[in-house]
């Protein structure tokens, strides 16, 4: 499969990505501040602890790889500097995402809540373990001390690939936490078709649109190609 | 990004997915039938009807049109008869799959259960409703009566790409649905860390595998192209 027989390039795509970005980032803080009271790392109502979490994974971790994702997309700078931004926003996203579930687990062991037991909690770990792999291979290979020219140009394809499926994974964990507390809220008398539900589902929507617009900025060829930058598409890094 | 630059082919991907299709069919079918008491349309224990649905859903819907989408890479055939398999399965899956949203429905219904407030059920629902418009526009646009050759040619990557998103949809409210299963569950006492449970979350596990190898197969170039024989590819239908 090719991308570029589709006939259409990834620039309208990411300014989809950059304001669909802002509205779930909205909106999670809505729910975890208007509705559920606020963050805290420390408190006697341990929920302000647990909503670090969401607001974390989704602003902190999603919002800023799917950022750096994009950055051969949008950003006019030569490739070096690509480069540069694509790790670091990479490496800002790995830490806010484990700050963000060791706020999950302080919540747990501080309200006697066992931890690891959901399909949940197991992808989204192994997730951010598989992202942490990603990384590190891609700084060795891409950046330093790199990778002789020859590999890097069967690893990119690869590095793509690799990392389209560790976002989707990452995606599939934020849609299973949204479903996940919404379930535990309701089971507790949360109204099933109130104010909050409906909030958390249309977040949860709007994040998997989100996605579908990473997905395809990140794989449709860059509208303009100007010589000394560079796509994901055309770079041999 | 060109799927034939990661130097593989799709042959042993399909095979992976037809070994991993029948052990999550298998899983399920233990889950339901082991575990949840058996499968029944008409039953006293209502829980029983809604056993159908996992079921029809993860086997008839998602098994069979994961082998649908594959047809073009592994059945040995003329074009015009991949295109009667690829069409036939769909609508079987899309079938098979309205009969098991029916059961989740007719569950509810008999036991007194709301409908259509969880993501997941938002999800499932958008999600079948998009398969069939997909099914509807292939079905005109490629088979009968046939849109003009350079429509095809236009056409069929974005027949590829709506195709591939809306399995990943299905994936997602598959995974969705196994997690919002067992919460319930456990929240009426199941041990979170019991035989049922860890089945449930390695086979929501295993199904996300498969996902990931039914794209890889459908992206990837097939391994040999005989004249008269065509792939995804090299279709122009």
């Amino acid at each position: 499969m090719d991308s570029a027989h589709l006939g259409i390039s990834a620039k309208p795509m990411t300014w989809v990505v950059h304001l669909l970005g802002l509205a779930v980032s909205v909106l999670v803080l809505v729910w975890c501040i208007y509705f559920r009271g606020g963050l805290a790392f420390e408190a006697t109502n341990k929920s302000l602890i647990f909503n670090i979490h969401p607001v974390l994974m989704l602003i902190g971790y999603i919002f800023v790889a799917s950022e750096a994702i994009l950055v051969y997309k949008v950003l006019p700078i030569p490739k070096f500097y690509q480069k540069v931004v694509h790790l670091s926003l990479h490496l800002i996203a790995l830490v806010l995402g484990a700050v963000g579930i060791y706020a999950a687990f302080k919540y747990h062991n501080e309200s006697g809540i066992v931890n690891l037991y959901s399909w949940h909690s197991w992808l989204g770990l192994g997730t951010i373990c598989l992202f942490a792999i990603q990384w590190l291979v891609g700084f060795f290979s891409f950046f330093f001390p790199g990778a002789p020219d020859s590999v890097r140009g069967s690893l990119l394809p690869w590095h793509v690939l690799f990392g389209l499926l560790v976002y989707l994974f990452a995606i599939a964990a934020a849609e299973l936490g949204f479903l996940e507390k919404l379930t535990f809220l309701e089971s507790s008398g949360l109204y099933k078709y109130g104010s909050e539900a409906m909030l958390v589902n249309f977040t949860a929507l709007a994040v998997l649109i989100f996605a579908v617009f990473v997905i395809l900025s990140a794989i449709l060829p860059a509208e303009e190609e100007p010589e000394g930058y560079t796509t994901i598409e055309t770079a041999a890094p």
